[in-house]
């Protein structure tokens, strides 16, 4: 290695220490009102049981061992993840079943992979038979056997085969495959989850399940049984849940809850409505050049803008109008509660996921204090 | 602490090791062409020497010591960046002149400033009298001092005092607090930097050249002296730097350059025009499910979005047409040639600051061969 031996980043040093109040927390700093938090698990895993579905929430929004494990002393089964870096990260946190809800491609990432699953109960998706087959190899060995489930592209125009004969095709070839076993259907549509409307995330998620149905039928009348269709996620959880279609549901923003998801419309009767925002960017005003505009200091390395920018609570009449990459500049309603120099104003990120990935800290709070300090262990681009 | 005592973080293995053959670097990762970031690095230096500015390269694109000790050696006289953690890391790989282009504050923050101004040669820029009285006075209790620059806005609309009488106020104020030696004004016009026209540029920052000039005067006759006005990007450096009223140029991009940088139209005879992509991510297509799409395991998580998506090389008529946290979506020009699953394609980064922000790792590229491994020391949101 050249110049430097390890990377000692910048972020190692915590934005705070267990028992500090929260004005003592640096900013920018991502925080977790832990009641509301706790009450999003509960919430959670309530639903699930009454929907009568196996719960798997989704680790990619949290990357953090600290928070899976608490969804699974609530009753969920295990996490999902999206790569091997996670999952290695999960297992390391003590997550006894983890399914990689994703493909794993490359000679590399497959033989992690299959060590791993002699550590914990491993799940992970297939679309291509060539790739099961190196799934196959790898497994082989590492002398562990691994649970593969077909993905199948039920609307979402990303990864998966075709339902029906494809993932009939695809189903079978795996079922022959040595340290493989067969685990049923992947079938998540991801571009339902923001659709607005209930009315459209119905007619979305119902295609989708009569799609998941069909193909679940085609290979139980080959002879081979499906044990278990998996997806959804937050937006539509309660609609994959209620189909009897569905026998796990994946959702993973509900613990934090985000400003995208905030401008869903939910379903009457909907647990959706009850999630809480849990986390927060804690920002400080850095400039106040102009009556109207604070500068703060979240931007684009602290909040991520693909589904739009953060939204200012504490603030009334204050729009986070524009990101630059250290600095977040907030118009300011005037006359009005204006935010002084060195204030702190908490924001609510745009999309969670990729928020959190930017931060190596989740600080929780309770009644004002830091109570816990929680590593984002999975954080990275994850190979 | 909470659960866990340190981040053991997914990302602290590097994707590759030194002298690996390029097919053998684990995907997502950033790679860095040497021979293009050398001669990047030379063609500006050289530049900055031709127009008789110093050059204090933007630190904050790449959050690399091992980078900043490359643009020392080639002639810079420090680095600029933004925030105090990210001097932290420079000054702990090696850098002898930080500037914090940028406001700091806040008590935590200005002690760890204060402390640092004793091991390098530190500045940072103000917008306000009672931060530059904070500073003081924690220059004070450090036993340290800091130089200061006046930041005006010069048409940036994020931070900044107004040009003219404002600035001179501020100055009158600096040039008056025990432990702050007034170093002159930081005017940077970050918005004009992608303006995409040269004769857009020459107007936004022949107005910023006119602003700066005419405040310099009002101090200098009230009889303070103003050493230096620093500034520029990129984008318009060289309008700057033959300007005859800035001292000294603060470009960053130009090492790796990205897509969004090259919709700029260069100016004739411009170096800008020279500066070439050195930094690629790598990525793996981890999908085939139709003939025309390519799904990649490099999405908002490897690859930022703010300013467009990354742009495909090495497979001609390939567009990337959507992101999802961990996936990219191709779509590929059909008849054509397309990449198979497991493939590696290389993406040119939509923006690179953010971008390398979601690293822990540039991995050096010469000649087929992994020549080196340079940790994003300061990487994170930067507290």
């Amino acid at each position: 290695m050249n110049a430097s031996s390890a990377p000692v980043t910048a972020s190692v040093v915590p934005p705070a220490r267990v028992g500090d109040p929260v004005e003592a927390v640096d900013t920018p700093a991502l925080l977790v009102d832990l009641d509301a938090f706790e009450r999003n698990v509960a919430r959670m895993a309530a639903r699930a049981r009454a929907l009568g579905v196996r719960l798997r929430p989704h680790a990619k929004t949290h990357k953090s061992p600290d928070v899976a494990l608490r969804q699974v002393a609530a009753g969920a089964v295990g996490v999902c993840v999206q790569k091997v870096a996670e999952a290695e990260a999960m297992v390391a946190g003590g997550i006894a079943d983890v399914f990689v809800s994703n493909e794993v491609v490359g000679e590399r990432k497959l033989a992690r992979l299959a060590a791993l699953a002699g550590r914990a109960r491993l799940s992970v998706c297939v679309d291509d038979a060539a790739n099961a087959a190196d799934l196959s190899r790898a497994v082989l060995a590492a002398a562990t056997t691994i649970d593969v489930f077909v993905e199948v592209d039920v609307g979402g125009a990303r990864c998966g085969v075709a339902p029906g004969a494809p993932a009939l095709e695809l189903a079978r070839a795996v079922d022959a495959l040595p340290g493989l076993c067969f685990a049923g259907l992947h079938a998540y549509h991801g571009s339902a989850q923001h659709l607005r409307t209930d009315a459209e995330r119905r007619e979305a998620i119902g295609r989708a399940c009569a799609l998941a149905a069909r193909t679940r039928e085609q290979i139980e009348d080959a002879g081979i049984a499906v044990p278990l269709i998996t997806g959804a996620g937050t937006g539509t959880f309660e609609i994959e849940g209620a189909s009897g279609v569905y026998g796990e549901i994946q959702a993973g923003s509900y613990v934090f809850m985000d400003a995208d998801y905030a401008r869903n419309q939910p379903a009457e009767d909907s647990v959706f409505a009850r999630f809480e925002h849990s986390l927060f960017i804690l920002s400080t005003v850095m400039s106040r050049p102009q009556p109207a505009r604070a500068v703060c200091d979240a931007g684009h390395k602290a909040s991520s803008s693909d589904s739009g920018y953060p939204q200012v609570v504490d603030v009334p009449g204050a729009t986070y109008a524009g990101a630059s990459d250290e600095h977040g500049v907030i118009v300011l309603g005037v006359p009005g509660p204006v935010p002084a120099l060195g204030e702190r104003i908490r924001l609510v990120p745009g999309h969670c996921d990729p928020t959190v990935n930017l931060h190596d800290w989740l600080v929780g709070i309770r009644q004002g204090r830091v109570e816990c300090l929680w590593p984002v262990s999975a954080r990275g681009p994850g190979f």
